[in-house]
Parts: structure tokens; C-alpha cells; sequence
């Protein structure tokens, strides 16, 4: 029998199944939430489920939008010659935070894996192909430096290639403010390869 | 600006103000919610409002309740004449999960702190006096083991004593487990005055 009302083992059970949360913080969840003030706990609420219902990906770069374009591609400011390629919306987020970023982007929505059964064609790859018809000057390669995503990388930068735009791929290296004693042999390794004469 | 859409920034917003969600858990929560089937989304929408809406506290022992009475003071099998005093519902869930108390409880929803001027009248205490009116063998005292809980237990077991009822606190002592070296002074002291003979 549950020591709770049947209301409260529904929302932790509910919120257990989120990612990261466990019984015990879906519990600790579930009593602040029902200690909230009912306006604020209503636009919890319905902050899901408009989620949900109302974001979808934007016609040009595959980011995620409430309307047709996202606010980068709508933006008259952002450089569309430029279009960086990364494989997910979270990706896109971390360059947007340097703020020094002013081209445009195109998100994959994942990456090139063999293994997984995941093929060029399950990407969106043709979306970025039909893209570079128009004016682009550049195409910056920032896949993650994981093995599905440097294959993801390769394969994109031949295409690039052969419709004859310039692409580049973002350095890899040693993590400004790094510890060299606490970083993997392959980042060292790369760093070094990837030496710049100062 | 934001990079991602409206909705996805309210979304990461509202759930960054859970407690012990930062930013970037509630970005990866976000993210995995517009990932999940509507029908989930919407059962994790309603269990939050539905939960808030619906709750109330059970009229005999003030635990979390749908109805009138919470499912252990209608259950027919509990023993009525022993009450357990506690401070919040989620004592009394942790002491439902050892399935072996078979009484039945009184939540305070707090505990007397003269520091934060939360006196007697503030926790439900008024409620387990007019409890005591009925027939009751023992009241067992089992806030917490810090000084707010002490304070308590001495507060009530006074005025339970005066109503010429058996009161009793739970023993406190060197958890099941527990390695000695690694336990405060404050327990261990306890532990050895608590001391039962073999």
C-alpha cells in the first residue's frame, strides 16, 4: 500500500523516469513541487507540455523553433555564408554562448555511426547539400571528436569538397585551463600534431 | 538573443528553479522531454498540476492525502491506539517503507524552532491533543535527532505524559551499518548511554 496519496506516487513516479532523477530526488522534487505557489507550479506545467506541442525544427538549419525559422536563421545580422555544422541543438547552444560566433548553423540531429546502423541518410546531410546551392563561402565542421563524429566530419568534408566550397574543421587539442597530467593520450597526441608556430 | 526557441528557453527556465537543478540539467531534462512521446509528456504535464491540485492533507493525521482520510488512517488494520508523531510525510513514508510498524501516525509539518519563531501553535499539535481524547495506548515520538527535534519530542512527551498516556522517542544511536570512525561524537556518546544489556 502506498504510504502517499495516489496524486503524489504518480508524480514521483513521473518524475523518476526524467533522466538523472532517481526515487529519492523525484521525492524531493514532488514535495517542493507541491509546495509551490499554484501559479508558479501551473507554468511549470504547462511550460512541458507547450514544449512539446509548439517546438519544432526550423525550415533552414534544423534548429529547434517555434516558427518556421529560428531566431539565428531570422536574424539579418548573422552571416549566411557561413554555416557551421554541428550534430545536435545542445551543440549549437555551446557555440552561441561564446557570442563570437556570427555565421549560421545546420544541425544534423546526430552523426554518422556504422555500428548503430545510423548511414549518411539518416542525418540531415541532404538538407545541408541543398543549402550550399546558394551563396556559402564556408563550411566549419564541428561535429563532436568522437569516432561517429570525426567519421561524420570526413565524410561531410568531401562532399563539401567537390561543390567546391572551402570547409574547415574545428581545432582539437589540449581544453584551455587543462591539466596536461589529466588529459588522455589521444588529445595530447593531437594537440601536438596539431602544433601552431608562434 | 536566444538560440534556441522561445518555448525551449521557458521550458529550461521553469525547471532550472527546482531545487538541485541547475542550468545544465534542466537544459538536458528540456531536451529529453520535447524527445519524449506526447502521451508521456502530457502524463508528466498533469501528474505536476494534478498533484498540486489534488493534495490535500488527510484530516486525522495530516498526511498527504487525496481524500478525507489518507490511505493508513482508513485502513481498518492499522492500530489506532498507537500514534506515531513525526514532522514531515516524508518520515513517515521512510518509516512506511520498513513495513513493520503497523500504528498509525500524526505529522507534525514542522518542528519547534523559538530561532525561526515557529513556537507549539505552529506545528500540529493542537490536532494531536484532541487525538489524544480518543483511545490511545502510546504515543511514540519520532522527530528528528537534531536540536528542533529534541526540543519537540521534550515538548510534547510533557503534555502527553499530562493526558496519562504511555509516550516513548525512538532510540537514537550508531546506525545499523554505521562504522564507528566515521560517526560524531554526539552519536557515539548516545549510543554508549543508550546502551542495553545482552
Amino acid at each position: 500500500m502506498d504510504a502517499y496519496s495516489g496524486q503524489m506516487t504518480r508524480l514521483i513516479q513521473q518524475l523518476s523516469q526524467l533522466p538523472g532523477i532517481g526515487q529519492k530526488t523525484a521525492q524531493r522534487l514532488a514535495f517542493y513541487i507541491i509546495s509551490m505557489p499554484e501559479d508558479r507550479v501551473e507554468s511549470l506545467s504547462s511550460a512541458i507540455i507547450g514544449a512539446k506541442q509548439k517546438i519544432r525544427l526550423c525550415s533552414c538549419c534544423g534548429n529547434l523553433s517555434d516558427s518556421e525559422l529560428c531566431p539565428i536563421c531570422a536574424d539579418p545580422d548573422r552571416d549566411k555564408r557561413t554555416i557551421m555544422v554541428v550534430e545536435t541543438p545542445r551543440d549549437l547552444a555551446a557555440y552561441e554562448k561564446t557570442q563570437k560566433y556570427t555565421g549560421v548553423y545546420h544541425v544534423l540531429h546526430g552523426a554518422i555511426d556504422p555500428q548503430r546502423g545510423i548511414g549518411p541518410s539518416d542525418i540531415r546531410l541532404k538538407e545541408l547539400m541543398s543549402r550550399l546551392q546558394g551563396d556559402v563561402d564556408e563550411v566549419i565542421i564541428a561535429t563532436n571528436s568522437t569516432l561517429e563524429g570525426e567519421t561524420t566530419a570526413m565524410y561531410i568534408s568531401r562532399l563539401v569538397k567537390q561543390a567546391g566550397i572551402k570547409v574547415s574543421r574545428i581545432a582539437s587539442g589540449v581544453p584551455v585551463g587543462g591539466d596536461l597530467e589529466n588529459i588522455d593520450e589521444v588529445t595530447l597526441l593531437r594537440a601536438l600534431n596539431g602544433r601552431v608556430e608562434l
